[in-house]
């Protein structure tokens, strides 16, 4: 009687929902979620924002909006990200909800069932789900401390002439899961693969505010404020990383002929991103009141990864590898393959710790060599006490 | 070098956008777009609201919140749902991005490429594109005053026995944009008519609680209400019409066997719909503000329908034909076949009053025998001089 759509074949409820559900225990300190934390959002500047809003204004917040986005929005987000160096007058922007929907929607202009689509390995979970549920084949490329490995990326380019894959997803500012940043170099290198096998670029840019030193900044400059001239980028951005994930707001800046099927889909989808947030997230731009609260957020968020490493140092066994983040809200431990980090997981929840396995960050969703840890969310004060926990149960899981 | 999917296929840009653009004047009445007056949204009592949410609570309103929605607020709606019969211990309820999204949803979980569904002719626009952006056929069944017309959609369905269409798509109650009321003996027609052939049916009741007599809210039950046991029904609702579409929230009740495929899908789609705005909904329906809120747009939207059919029966040619709206936002006109619509509301616009052609609502885009008029969103001191202006438009193409 139902019968349901291929769209929903390669989709499945995460095996360790049951797991991960134990640890959302109030006492549970938790390097699982990629989220601010609650005690963190500027709820003071929204508070003096939403209660300055002129009462025409705050109707128009109650209402539809053009389905590209709040005008007043598009107009200093443009200006926002000209200062990345971004070409913003020779591309079109769309506001999304949330980053998510903007690589959702790009999945949809762009995948049919079949089509192969190149991403990290790590790869955002988000963006493995959307692709995956236009039926994408995902194939990951490895990645190392300067960001993805171009020789394993040459060589499935070039066995893939017959059936070309149709963009390459990258997130090269302090990655989600792997915390790594792109080097310069890497970031030309990459480039020229994807010019010579004119394959389009999803650049996934929701962390690059998140710079934890000025040569970080500089490193983080967006691939499209480079090489827009060379090849078609589409490049995303959200304020979930910079004034709060509950307002459901992320942007995409694309090339004109994407941006066309793009707003199209978008109008589809959901008519319009939510004007509330977005008089809201206009306001906070315009008045300038995002700068002071990015700064302070990069030195809150540098002082927790600091504290982290500083326990990491203390309680972790040396077999674990890692690379230090100069950015953004995660870092990716590497474990020797006999690790059972399952069992390590299931031990560090007992004694009161979460943290995200690898394989959920795998396009093929199998190798569990790695786990993330998220020091985003957890106050400095409860950092040491949860790196001890992880630790305790990697020497054990290892010692058995 | 840019390949797109075939999903983009099947939309395209508004040909009369160009028209409609100009049509935004800040002197023009409007009878197209189907919101509520700007004057009419509930400012106040969301600004009580805002104003005395506790620190903890607007810190959750900034995050993340679980897929299916905030759990406060889906408490509460049920209870909102359960008071009109609706099954919402056996059935599970999703918040969605506007209503929009939950038939986007629907649409990805049941469409593959070339499948059929089937809709009322006239048909939402917003639905229609999101079958179409999954490449679904849409084969729409024309409507009387009184609902779908049974024996076009027994002949349609016994002839498609061999490829069955996926599901039934109707907005029963004051229905968009034809502005009728499914009567009883309908409703019960149709569902006799599905169940023969076991359709599920998407039951989209985003106007149902804007209803203009006791009458007729009787009637505006929905037949999730009445035949849940009977047949899969998926039930959309919307909180754009009874608090603001700039909330973009909606919900969905659907069978556990739908809703989990929905689940996953709104997952990849945007993650969650804006907690900041589920927030306030809750508070708005929790305190009961809801209440006296809607009763108070039924009375409004009422005053303002009557002001119309008044002015309608002064300056409307004898030649076009209406059925009187008992709730919800619009009201559809037959025109004479010889009648060039677009040319009538070129002459509208021109002289400061537009509306909305038919073909906009045909999913397959060709007949324009009807006109779409809202009178949500129109003051009633405008509406007779809006009238005027459309009457002597549509009195002079017929005269010629």
């Amino acid at each position: 009687m139902i019968r349901f759509s291929n769209n929903v074949s390669l989709l499945r409820t995460s095996e360790i929902r049951d797991l991960m559900s134990l640890a959302t225990r109030p006492d549970m300190i938790s390097f699982a979620g990629g989220m601010p934390g609650n005690e963190l959002f500027p709820t003071e500047e929204v508070d003096e924002i939403y209660n300055s809003l002129p009462l025409d204004l705050k109707r128009t917040a109650f209402q539809y909006g053009p389905t590209p986005g709040f005008p007043p929005l598009l107009g200093v987000l443009k200006e926002f990200l000209r200062a990345k160096g971004l070409p913003v007058d020779t591309n079109e922007l769309l506001i999304t909800t949330g980053s998510l929907q903007a690589i959702n929607i790009l999945a949809k202009v762009f995948i049919d069932p079949g089509d192969v689509v190149v991403t990290e390995n790590p790869c955002f979970i988000g963006a493995i789900s959307a692709f995956q549920s236009f039926q994408g084949h995902l194939h990951g490329i490895d990645i190392d401390a300067d960001g993805v490995l171009l020789d394993p990326l040459k060589a499935f380019l070039a066995q893939s002439r017959e059936k070309a894959p149709k963009f390459f997803y990258s997130t090269p500012n302090f990655h989600n899961p792997a915390g790594i940043l792109y080097s310069e170099e890497r970031k030309n290198g990459l480039i020229e693969v994807l010019k010579e096998h004119q394959l389009p670029l999803i650049e996934d840019d929701a962390y690059g505010d998140l710079y934890f030193d000025e040569g970080a900044a500089r490193t983080a400059r967006p691939m499209k404020a480079t090489y827009d001239q060379e090849l078609p980028i589409c490049y995303t951005g959200s304020f979930s990383k910079i004034l709060g994930p509950g307002f459901r707001l992320g942007w995409m800046l694309a090339p004109r002929e994407v941006y066309e099927k793009c707003e199209l889909i978008k109008q589809s989808d959901d008519a319009c991103s939510p004007t509330f947030t977005q008089v809201l997230a206009y306001e906070f731009v315009r008045s300038g009141r995002i700068h002071p609260y990015v700064a302070k957020m990069r030195g809150i968020y540098k002082r927790r990864k600091d504290t982290m490493v500083a326990a990491i140092h203390r309680y972790f066994p040396e077999e674990i590898k890692w690379v230090e983040p100069r950015g953004g809200f995660y870092m990716w431990c590497a474990c020797p393959p006999e690790l059972d980090l399952m069992a390590v997981l299931r031990a560090s929840i007992e004694k009161g710790a979460v943290f995200v396995i690898g394989k959920t960050f795998d396009p093929k969703g199998t190798d569990n060599s790695h786990f993330r840890l998220a020091y985003s969310h957890t106050p400095e004060d409860k950092l040491e006490r949860g790196i001890q926990i992880i630790g305790e149960a990697l020497k054990d899981a290892l010692r058995k």
